[in-house]
């Protein structure tokens, strides 16, 4: 079932009542899978008040300490901006990104939605974490759409496919890496570039990291994929020693 | 301006909070024209903290004793219903509303969409005011919207039909390799592959080397990126020398 592979996962939320609204919003439109990244409070008799029918995605939800661990298991992380990044992240609407999310699930992987922190949205390494980031088309005046309002949007838009789609068969053929496979990876790539001096001579290194994390993304390795590029990057080590 | 032509109307409504962030929604969306009838509590400090940055939105708000003056001069009025009516009125969903409205608007008319109270939506007497009622897809199993997440929804759909003002776009204008640079950069790749002793003791080369190619092209390197893979296939080759 989709609504079982389609998952939320929010950043910090400093305001309880974001945390119920969003719940809620998730109910009306099918989706139940809620994953908390060190919220401010949760539990919380704010988060239940606002949740109104949706109480009982609270009783599923998952709070965890780290973004990586609420990603556990993703083949696809969509994150949310507002913003313009500097260095160019690949920027998808809303419609196209439950386009992207259904197609996901009906493969039988697991997908997520990352919304971040109230006031400042996601951070640098958390976008790293994502495949694409989604932008809900506002108003020049006034962009600041609320935490729940947006995931209320994204979810009707996932609804929408969701019901309107044909099944599209095409099992998976492949293993996609998850997020935390991808951390260590650019850990080992990193890694490498240090010793061959590389970072240090010709690239800032916080730039060249953010461009060739954005450049895998883009790939989505899987994970044999993931295995072979780990290999060249051992049988450098080995090579320099 | 269609920002001018189209109303949102919130019928009896018992949350301040809904009203505060019924204006932000809209305003997220460059609506700007309120209209209240009857609220419980207007103005009200929860009304304005909600609203956040669509204050200004509550500053030209109007607010009526009944529900025939908040439509004066409209020539379209579309309610918000999340039943189905014994009597069947014309339903639309939110996406073809929104071409309604917005069609009505760019025709110079004015044109409103009406929100019933929370507990229980519009009365009879109040659908038998509207040209049509706006459904809004949700799941079976629920299908509360909070007032303000359905307003949310609507203005969203609007804006979309209206024409996104903010590009969606956000991807870095770059400069894409083409295959021919992509073809030296696989014989860079695989050139190095076998000064690393890589594609003899673990791979067939074809094999690998298809893989790879397989796993870049779906990257679609630019040649910024382009040009720091080939970088570090250097940086290889002077660390193995």
């Amino acid at each position: 079932m989709i609504a079982d592979r389609i998952r939320f996962c929010l950043v910090r939320t400093t305001h309880p009542g974001n945390i119920g609204a969003t719940a809620r919003a998730m109910k009306t439109m099918g989706l139940q899978r809620l994953y908390l990244v060190e919220p401010a409070r949760f539990p919380d008799d704010e988060v239940t008040s606002r949740a109104a029918g949706g109480a009982d995605v609270l009783d599923q939800t998952v709070v965890t300490g780290t973004l990586v661990e609420a990603l556990d298991d993703c083949a696809l992380v969509l994150g949310t901006t507002a913003r313009e990044r500097k260095v160019g992240w690949p920027v998808v609407d809303p419609a196209r990104a439950a386009d992207l999310l259904v197609e996901e699930a009906r493969a039988g992987r697991q997908a997520a939605v990352i919304f971040g922190t109230e006031r400042s949205g996601l951070s640098n390494a958390e976008v790293e974490q994502c495949h694409k980031l989604i932008r809900i088309p506002t108003a020049h005046a006034y962009t600041s759409l609320n935490l729940a309002a947006a995931a209320q949007i994204i979810a009707y838009e996932i609804l929408k496919r969701a019901g309107a789609a044909t099944e599209a068969g095409g099992a998976p053929r492949t293993v996609a890496a998850d997020p935390r496979e991808m951390q260590r990876f650019y850990g080992h790539l990193q890694e490498v570039l240090y010793e061959l001096d590389f970072v240090k001579t010709r690239h800032p290194p916080v730039v060249l990291m953010r461009k060739l994390i954005r450049l895998f993304n883009r790939a989505r390795p899987d994970r044999e994929e993931l295995n072979i590029l780990r290999g060249i990057l051992t049988a450098v080590q080995n090579g320099l020693k």
